[in-house]
């Protein structure tokens, strides 16, 4: 009565309905309590910090949910994943001149390092690295921000997903270190089109809410060896998709992705918002949401639930 | 007649005889002349650059080889796998408390990270960490070469690994750095024993000498959830085998870790005599060496070789 | 024959004609051909290298120069003293909140440092301090830019003193690492005005240009405690320009001021335009230019002169 | 009825008898009671915290002392000017390759500046500089404490100067940190004699105790162009005693040095041991004694003692 999956080497026995396990860890971590809401800007701290989330999509196209699985949040660097796919299919490999792919040793928003390393930012993971992917697109498109929309209403197999003007705004408003690294890397002519231009779409892509059944839908095709499941599309390469994955399994958790992918061992990115997504290939995906963070800014009961599912379901891929 | 092999989510086709692949890929590394033999010890200075092995031991006690397979050669940071195992074994989870599991996003022997993390290593597979490993051994056990040693042989199946006292030595009276991350260290007590016996251990360790043929044999029980293939014992978890494996993911390729992962995607560690051993979750381990070492301290033939069988066979983890 | 002026605890032989070693000294100084023109602008790569200049004004009145002394040029980071002047007449020790008065041990455009400082600069005279002070003269005066340049009239007793406008358009395009600095104090909360208002001003004060002997009487009332020596005025009180001296002695010369201490021994500010001022207190000043700088961006020839004047009339303060 | 004495090119209308003031000035020092005794090694952590003293000490062979002014106490980084003297001596300018003469910008002990600058240390008043220092001489001369304790004995006109075994033996027993920077000089070819040999010199000359009364003769030739005024020995040229005083100006207090500078004007050196030494040119010497440190590790009862004479009796060299 086991829908035996292959990852990671290992056949994954997880039942046909997951739903009874998922709502366990869900009841577990609503005791948890040690996060903080985001508070950097208004629109994210005034969010209640009671929500919680959990989403199973396999690739077989089941999507168990528990909790506030259809409330939108803000993804914040969630959206690098997408900016970082719609740029690495526009200007391919040239990208990584621009760019390196190492895990960075410092918390995401560094301009130390920025600075030693001469304006090229370790990864696309990292602000830094997402505000100079946001150059490439503004570089190479005329519209940037209804590129990616429309890739992510297409993946999310939804056009019901928006962006929330209000986190846009505040985001612009209080966003003065992320402009100093723009500066920074325009200092060491590593951006190309107008810093204010750039930051904008950064702040907007940073702005874009779904839910999590939404974002588990929208990142399935890194599961399935870039071919979306859903539409049947063949979004990338299987190489590519094995490339973000690596990525995201080195440099996706901000400065606790060793931890995790220590205790968790899968690909993943995580948000200010509370969301955190990881991809389990050959499987599916698993979306977490809760607003209060930990000390590293990842979802403290994000992070517990993800840690429960995949060590009862054996899900690390090493 | 191929030998469907679960990993990564994926059946790999190998071949029932690698050989022919093996042979083809070491020919083609032998034209790669853009590294730089190890010169901070005149004992690793010597060796000859010409000398190239490639080896895959897969988990049902196959062992294909070509090139210099059965030459012993300084495994210098590849033994902070041994010596970390070693310790997870003795301390268990304490450990982590005294040093982190963090990719460093530094060079391998960084001292501006170390002071900043106020003497806490970033992870074991730096320097830093790799000496906290070895106070840790010289304090719990009474002879802590002999108990690695003995760990180390029981592995490779053979009592034919031994320590190149020219090697030993030669770290010694180059080991300044070394010295100076160990004494930062001890000044905020993150070491307990005498630093100079630390050392000593941890320059001993950097000696061993095996061949890839050993070294493939040594690694096997990571490929196989924590179970020795040869000897069938059970080695450590499943679990802490996968946390190593995560481990050398994030950090077990010097600066080059993130690229590594992108690009060829299995958790593996390289040392600066050009030893490189990547482990293949539930197929098997490669090794390759090769002296030139590219700009990072990575063997540049044992990359191309490594990074050449993997994409062949689709052994991505992600 | 001699005019005895005392400083430093010694008094000063100085003749009462200075221009024969003057003359001397400039010819020496034509022969030092190691600088290179600042290029970081069009606007002063443009400038002609072979320009030289040396002024010296004494408390007395007398003023004597050689070489081309009354030719307007770029005084750059030399404009920091007179801004900060202002910002100490207006607001007083509560300044000294928000900029420290510690040398940088960095060179003058260091973001890293003003990381780790949390956004406040290390002293006025590196630019994050200097674009604090701005911020601190835009936010207290409602036309920041005329009061400075009225006071900087006054000190110099011309209204022949002028702002190059095609230097401040040229500063103000190339000027993305200043503007870096400026965001990263305003995400600290150390900038209350406009960031792009402050940047404005700052590059426009940049934009100042002088000759020698206009800068030198400028800064006179540096060397008389406090006193304008030619309008009588006091400018400030001494122990104000003490403080300014004690400043300028520690970080007035980038990351040269040690060596400018242990080799001149006094008080001095150079820009990067190739100007060099220096106190003699109770004596005068001395101002030098030429183009080309040294590594440190001061003045090639600038720097021999001076040294060479003071170590002639024995002006060390120490 | 008043001594006039030049200085700082002002008249100092210092009384004859300067005792009232200085009493005054020890009282209010008494009631500062802010500061923290060093506790890094427990001989130091043992002395007690009331002990105060500050004494005078004129080129006429004057000595004026108020408080515990023969009580001998551990001059610690003091004793880095007396090192310095002996090297400059011996190896002339030549000693400025290994070291710089610059600011630090940086804690007294970092060691992130001395593997940026490449092993270079950036001033002989830093404990990497003086670990340098202390390989000059133990380099070149083959008794090298015995020399400094002869120059020292000399300078002071008393035999009675001596080391205090037990907090040489605790310095060297708590010096990881200054073994960490001496291995990292090594590293970078920059020690040349054996590193413990080196670090027990300079442990040893930390451990120099005298009272105010001995320190402020023992410094006296710097305040007189470089002669000892009680043996009447030229010491150095009067240009070396100014490039000292210049480097105590920029350097001397730690990271207060600018501070120090901006309020008091003096050259000056402090030590943990809570003693404070300041240059007088041309007048004299003054030197305070109080072992709570403030949070720079300047003697915080010794800081307001020199600062209120200073500022008393207008002695800023600006």
């Amino acid at each position: 009565m086991t829908n035996d999956v292959i990852s990671g080497g290992q056949p994954i026995h997880a039942p046909d309905n997951l739903q009874p396990l998922l709502e366990s860890i869900l009841q577990q971590a609503l005791t948890v309590n040690d996060g903080k809401v985001a508070d950097y800007i208004p629109a994210l701290a005034e969010v209640k910090s009671d929500y919680c989330a959990l989403t199973v999509a396999t690739l077989d196209g089941n999507v168990m949910s528990v909790g506030d699985a259809d409330k939108a949040f803000s993804i914040q660097s969630i959206s690098k994943v997408f900016g970082l796919m719609l740029a690495m299919e526009r200007v391919g490999d040239s990208l990584w001149e621009r760019v390196q792919m190492e895990p960075s040793g410092q918390p995401f928003n560094s301009i130390v390092q920025l600075e030693w390393e001469q304006g090229i930012p370790r990864n696309p993971m990292i602000n830094a690295g997402a505000i100079l992917i946001s150059d490439v697109l503004v570089s190479h498109y005329s519209a940037s921000k209804s590129a990616l929309l429309s890739m992510v209403r297409g993946l999310c197999g939804s056009e019901e997903v928006y962006v929330d003007y209000r986190v846009h705004e505040s985001e612009r408003e209080h966003g003065a270190r992320n402009s100093a690294l723009a500066y920074l890397m325009k200092s060491f002519n590593n951006i190309e089109s107008d810093v204010e231009e750039v930051l904008d779409h950064y702040f907007w892509q940073c702005a874009l809410t779904m839910s999590t059944e939404q974002l588990a839908r929208g990142m399935a095709f890194l599961a399935n060896r870039g071919k979306c499941p859903h539409s049947g599309r063949q979004i990338t390469t299987h190489r590519d998709s094995q490339r973000i994955n690596a990525l995201l399994s080195t440099s996706g958790m901000y400065d606790q992705s060793g931890q995790f992918a220590f205790t968790v061992g899968l690909p993943a990115k995580s948000g200010v918002g509370g969301g955190i997504v990881a991809i389990v290939p050959d499987y599916g995906v698993i979306c977490a949401w809760s607003p209060p963070l930990n000390s590293y800014g990842n979802s403290a009961r994000g992070m517990y639930m993800i840690r429960e599912l995949a060590n009862n379901l054996g899900l690390s891929v090493y």
